[in-house]
């Protein structure tokens, strides 16, 4: 287990940590072997926080699956090495929103016997109702992050995140986005490292802020039947469209630590968008990619 | 519109008329057109049947879908008319079984300007607690029906059936089948229309006995989360592998009328194969194709 493994490792437990600290709900850690690698999946049932899991896999394989690179063609097939870390939270209160979050490194050896290392991941939050200060501070806190290593890296990640988070089929994104990377190596190994796990912890931080924040409010049971509905979107965007859970049932992994992203419970209501007043602000106001950072200056003028 | 699009819509109210008569639930009927086509959707969101989708579509496209024929590869992205009946009960007792039925017409041009009909469709049922019985029944009222036509058939669609459905990532199929055919064409077209329509009419029968046979039977508040479980397995098969479901998203078809597949609640369950002891009886004794006709004839042996 090189020093990256580790580290993700140690971050699963930070989660596990802070789901007990800020909704008192225990997570238990379940350890698995199969032909293709191990890992540990840490996951939460709990009563505030409804559904959480953890993951850390180490996987290898003769040939990497296609969906494991969108830009490097030539390298699908190849042999291949993938450690990654990804989280996904699902509270009970409709007012705290769901999150994920993902880092992975690949080490692929080209055909020529050269390995070739890239990092990618990212974090995206999916609120049902949206506080604008909190969508505001999230991406100011990430450009601030990134601008620390390359004020290049904050709009380029936050579109990608946009494009890809992306419900083709219902025409609006997933949440209001956040980062999201690929293929990414800077010129120092040791600097990129850095920043990947950064990004993890910069996620720890302000999504468990939300969740203080937001944990005591009040919430009807018609926001909870919004809520149930809206996470049918999360599962349409897992199962139709997601390249992680594709690459990770494609590669023959363990279904149930892929899968653990899928609500605890959810509900299919037909034309839910007429049905629910709520869902008008939230398309208008939040499910269309806006400039955040703009929107924290104007607040200001 | 020509007779086989009258007749389907025809059944679609016959389906409404028997929820209405079994279950005491009213459907609604909602009328569409859009760029591609038009159609109607029924859909009951009620107490006893607690969501069932009755779909008519017609639709025609410049460019027939790579998703709509698997054997046909020359006629994909020609002109094509296709025009459906698709049908999925989710009731709300678990002892009850959730069906999907399905039949369709397909009409495209060739380059050379010639046009060809295929038919396709099908049936399955996906029980909880399975009553032996009835799944019997099911495959040898099913086999007595094609036999009329041609001795062939329900071999052949009945193992097309257990191969369609199958879980790849679970390694379970997802109930105890039926039929399942695709570019499917006798030398009578009329004959063809009318054992196309008798599929149809052939699962109204069959279904709505189950329902009534079964709608008054207890069950306890973990069976219905096993149905809830279950139902999340249902979710996994129709957005990762349904050709239907695709092919419907594909052609950027209405996107309520397709999901309207998709059950009205569900629970996804970390390693719910170990917490459920119910899921043992299932997997090993229905999961799995299955002779079904040898073991009527077993049955009297």
């Amino acid at each position: 287990m090189d020093c990256f493994h580790k580290k993700v490792m140690g971050l699963q437990t930070i989660f596990a940590n802070q789901v007990k600290t800020i909704f008192n709900d225990q997570s238990v850690f379940d350890e698995w072997e199969s032909s293709l690698g191990s890992g540990r999946t840490g996951y939460c049932e709990g009563t505030l926080m409804e559904k959480a899991g953890f993951n850390v896999s180490f996987i290898q394989g003769n040939a990497l699956p296609p969906a494991a690179t969108a830009f490097r063609d030539e390298l699908a097939c190849q042999p291949y090495k993938a450690v990654g870390l990804s989280a996904i939270l699902h509270p009970y209160n409709p007012k705290i929103p769901t999150a994920h979050m993902n880092i992975r490194r690949f080490e692929v050896l080209r055909s020529s016997g050269e390995p070739i290392i890239w990092f990618g991941g990212g974090f995206d939050l999916t609120p049902y109702f949206p506080i604008k200060k909190q969508v505001i501070n999230w991406h100011v806190k990430t450009k601030e992050f990134l601008d620390k290593y390359d004020k290049r890296l904050y709009s380029c990640w936050k579109k990608d995140c946009d494009d890809y988070f992306y419900l083709k089929h219902r025409q609006e994104s997933r949440g209001v986005g956040g980062i999201f990377f690929d293929d990414f190596l800077m010129t120092d190994l040791n600097q990129t490292t850095e920043l990947v796990l950064g990004v993890a912890e910069l996620f720890i931080d302000l999504y468990f802020d939300i969740c203080s924040s937001n944990k005591s409010l009040f919430f009807t049971s018609t926001e909870k039947d919004f809520q149930l509905w809206r996470r049918g979107r999360y599962v349409e965007f897992n199962l139709l469209q997601d390249r992680g859970t594709l690459f990770g049932l494609q590669s023959r992994g363990r279904t149930e630590s892929i899968l653990i992203s899928l609500p605890p419970t959810t509900k299919w209501i037909y034309k839910g968008e007429e049905r629910f007043e709520h869902f008008n602000r939230l398309l208008q106001h939040y499910l269309k990619p806006k400039d955040w950072i703009k929107m924290q200056e104007s607040a200001f003028n």
